[in-house]
């Protein structure tokens, strides 16, 4: 049943979304914020935009103009819903299509290509009960983490940046295939769920052409010891209207 | 001028050392403090041991038998007279050669290679300022990266780790590296100074033919805010009589 839901924390944004699809999480929050923004950018792709957390993010950070793809067809429906609800259609476009197909005839070039990709390799852990729409979402079934960085590659401006969030099991491949395509890692944070724990998530950007020079930033805790939102986390939420 | 000090933290230890070539560091102690050692380990070997803190620290956690490998003769010296003073001369091995040169007629295989190599590559910000001790020490003239990890190849046995403390912007020069030796990274620890600020150290071990899954260890801050050690720091002082 899609509901429409503030997105986390931006009291001025609206979001349909359906639980029985997916709902958009705090990897999508971070992942807006964590992206660098400046005055010379003109255009953003978020590939596999679900129902189009980042660009909506994004939209209160800059005037680019955005694009988000997703390959399912009910959850794209989802997106530019939410698009219109927000007034945002002259700054966001969704496509539904698979970006597999949709880079070969994209002529343009972007400054900032950002993704939520499926995280989990399909040999690993496939959980069958899942619902299409999360599986696909959640599984590299359709896009895998190589063929994104390579279609990245093909549609990054020089000096362009990927910006990605995806788990720390999976950083060897990361960067060892950002290198590969000459997509330089620039920027890493790890996401550690609370002190003494392992880190869960990681923040990382690359740039396409960009010479070797990598920052590992201050680690972001997202709980404190008594289970609340640390304050690193809130401020992502208040720092907007 | 030489000096014959307590190995920081180490009341039962004792290390020469001669500031005007260099002292140990919290680096290796760091490092030999990240060392997985089980009752199977049988033999380490520490590549550029200087006046060999870490075979010195690793000999409080294991009866297994330690190689320390220097090329410089006058390091190599203080190396083995720290070990002949601790009465440490049954178990730690100084040798005083170039490693490039050892490992071709080195017989035996390692569970565990230890390595606080030099940090910086020779083109960048080579500071001829250096005596040439300190200069070997932190420079890769005498041995770099790659060389380090194809001779730890050779050198490891199966499942066998490599251990290093590294800089993170050598992060992805040494995951590349590592996977291209399928030497499999399996834990990274990131040190930051203090909160708010980048990290400045890592440490990371890699387990030859290991299957990839990699783990993010909580990161390790050394200063608090007030600029003392952190309670993580003073622990790995603490733990031993």
């Amino acid at each position: 049943m899609k509901t429409i839901n503030y997105l986390l924390g931006y009291k001025n944004l609206h979001i349909v979304q359906d639980p029985d699809m997916f709902k958009f999480s705090l990897d999508s929050v971070l992942l807006a914020n964590f992206v660098v923004i400046n005055k010379n950018t003109e255009r953003i792709l978020d590939i596999g935009t679900g129902n189009a957390p980042v660009p909506l993010i994004l939209s209160t950070r800059t005037k680019a103009h955005i694009k988000g793809i997703e390959i399912q067809k009910d959850v794209a429906l989802m997106a530019s819903e939410s698009v219109l609800m927000n007034h945002l259609n002259d700054q966001i476009e969704i496509i539904n299509d698979d970006v597999k197909n949709y880079y070969k005839n994209e002529d343009k070039k972007y400054d900032i290509i950002t993704c939520n990709p499926p995280f989990f390799k399909v040999s690993e852990g496939s959980n069958t009960n899942l619902s299409e729409y999360k599986t696909i979402a959640r599984h590299e079934v359709c896009l895998n983490l190589e063929e994104l960085i390579k279609i990245s590659k093909s549609l990054l401006k020089t000096n362009g940046s990927l910006v990605m969030v995806h788990r720390p099991d999976r950083l060897v491949d990361i960067l060892t295939l950002m290198r590969a395509s000459n997509i330089e890692p620039k920027r890493i944070q790890f996401i550690y769920p609370k002190k003494g724990e392992q880190a869960n998530m990681l923040l990382i950007e690359g740039s396409l052409n960009g010479k070797p020079s990598l920052k590992l930033l201050d680690p972001l805790y997202i709980y404190d010891e008594a289970g609340n939102y640390t304050s690193d986390v809130k401020k992502l939420f208040e720092d907007i209207e």
